[in-house]
């Protein structure tokens, strides 16, 4: 689908599991405007494609993905309003790509080598879940540069406590994956050469479920989060409800009952 | 106060702790339609009765719950709206029974042996404090039937970080209690032969306090847990002044300075 | 700045790191009426002296702090509406404390020796940073007294979990340090010997950054985590914007590229 030099691999296995790999290691997977196009597009276009059944995003290079372009946010200011029209638009495009993974209907899972700084651990925070090497670090270092990490923080915070969030924001150090585990920033950190086999794996179970049923509970999922208890059990019953009445619900319980694997419609 | 051939045993102690078990093996206690009318009203009862101060959540057999009983909801199926009318009143009853363990003024403690899955999680989920033994396992495996565990993940999503309650609900993996405890599942995964007494200690302490004052807490911190800070801080002021010209803190405060043991009012 | 029987020290180092020391052992450092104008007042100030960078609180004595001064609460039910007023006043006067920390534009690490129990582990949990002794120990105890820690727990359930802040609340047990650290409750808990220089270092790493970005991180941290997610995106990006306009980020940025060291607009 891609070839060697693109920025963003697509490869798409029998099994539905489609591999997005960031490929532009001399710029460390900046989040260039070209990047956040091409990987906006893609997670997109996987939302749309019923052959793509869960997303990986992985990183060729040392840096699984090292933040917005500076150069290119520096060059920004040249324009006669000092680039706020610039910068308005650049963090416009960033968040609608890490809400375009938030509200893809495919799960999403990181899997991390390398560093993911600032909107870079962003990304990995955006995810539904992430795998880590052991060897990877996480940080959200703006507050070095005087441009705190004000976007990251808002998926950072949601997967963290308050404390461990604050302390990376504050202090701009480097996470190593094992605490990152520990706080809740990934789901485990593992042995570098374990790393794409444990994910694969995570992501082939999650593969062979029915995908109405993954869309239905990933966007019921966010949504209930932010809604008070009362009316999220309303919300949530409700679509329990259509749910038992949709096809792969029913088959899904015929061939529990029955003891046979189950033939979802999309199949 | 029940016999052996009840689908719930009710036990009261004498220092004011009501043991609720679980005892439908045979149906791995599913929260079968029966079984949610026996759990839901003893837990309202417990509400009401003084003689009441804590609950603790137990049961019999190899599974603490297996959820909905499906062959029940199967056969739902066969009324003329294939079931909607049917499945509405069944999630909203189930809801109700979660929503009522947090609304109890009691505090409900959950002691956890076997497996608790799909809405026996969240029946987990939603008590107050739980403690497992460490052979016990967690799952919400409803996405391998095609029925992804949304009101399960109302409950599960309020304990844990977004990023756990995801590897949870979409690969429908089976969590052993000692990771439970690590994501905030449960409080604690004790030795199986310790799990009785560590919970019922912690019952013991919890029932010498005043339980005006557990009431009052337990309403405020669910209740607050959904505000701003600011206004969190002006309900829970409020809520101390109140409890403050309580008898139960005039009189505890008095036998704190006078180093003797308090006398609560409902005792 | 102060001197050795004041019941707040106040020491403000060359780099910006004013240290609040909780001086007033023989009462347990209790957040008496006076206790808290001394710390809600250095607290604003602070906010406003351009000379302090981040604040680090501490205390002397075997208690970080007890609480509410229990005596003077007590005095304050003489008055004719049996306290009702007065406890109106001390609420306020606490909350507005707690909120001051969670409101100021400096960074506020806590340094914790000894116990921290009722509004003094509400206090460790308002602060945005915290590092214990291993021998620290934290409890909101109140339960034990017939007064639920209602407004500590506010502060308390925004750092853990909803069932481990519970088991505080309910039991009123001690929470050992390295426990605390578990649940989230402080970012880590370090040998007694270790615990100035592990806060100091924090604080002087964060001292060094541009205290125009730690304000305005700050602010947009609390800010966009009681927002919902598409709307927290709006804010953060709009913050960003504006913070890319400042001149510490123009000059951070050009710092970096140029891989030289930053001269922030303050310093």
């Amino acid at each position: 689908m891609t070839t060697d030099t693109d920025i963003l691999l697509r490869d798409l296995s029998d099994d539905g599991i489609l591999r997005l790999t960031l490929n532009d290691a001399g710029r460390r997977n900046a989040l260039s405007e070209a990047m956040m196009t091409e990987l906006g597009g893609a997670i997109a276009e996987a939302g749309e494609n019923p052959d793509v059944r869960v997303i990986v995003l992985a990183a060729n290079g040392p840096a699984f993905c090292a933040g917005h372009d500076l150069k290119e946010m520096t060059a920004g200011r040249e324009a006669g309003d000092r680039g706020r029209a610039y910068f308005t638009r650049v963090m416009a495009q960033c968040s609608g790509v890490m809400q375009g993974i938030v509200n893809c209907p495919k799960p999403v899972i990181a899997e991390v080598t390398g560093i993911a700084t600032a909107a870079g651990c962003q990304l990995v925070a955006s995810c539904d879940l992430a795998v880590a090497a052991e060897s990877a670090k996480f940080s959200t270092p703006g507050v070095h540069i005087g441009l705190f990490c004000s976007t990251p923080m808002v998926a950072l915070s949601r997967n963290t406590s308050n404390k461990h969030a604050m302390e990376m924001l504050l202090t701009g150090d480097m996470t190593p994956a094992p605490r990152a585990a520990e706080i809740g920033l990934v789901n485990y950190a593992v042995a570098e050469d374990a790393l794409t086999e444990t994910t694969m794996e995570m992501a082939r179970k999650i593969a062979s479920k029915s995908s109405m049923t993954l869309a239905t509970g990933k966007r019921a999922f966010y949504a209930q989060r932010e809604m008070p208890l009362a009316e999220a059990y309303d919300y949530a019953s409700q679509v329990m409800v259509d749910n038992m009445l949709a096809h792969d619900a029913e088959e899904g319980i015929g061939a529990f009952i029955e003891k046979r694997a189950p033939q979802w419609q999309d199949r």
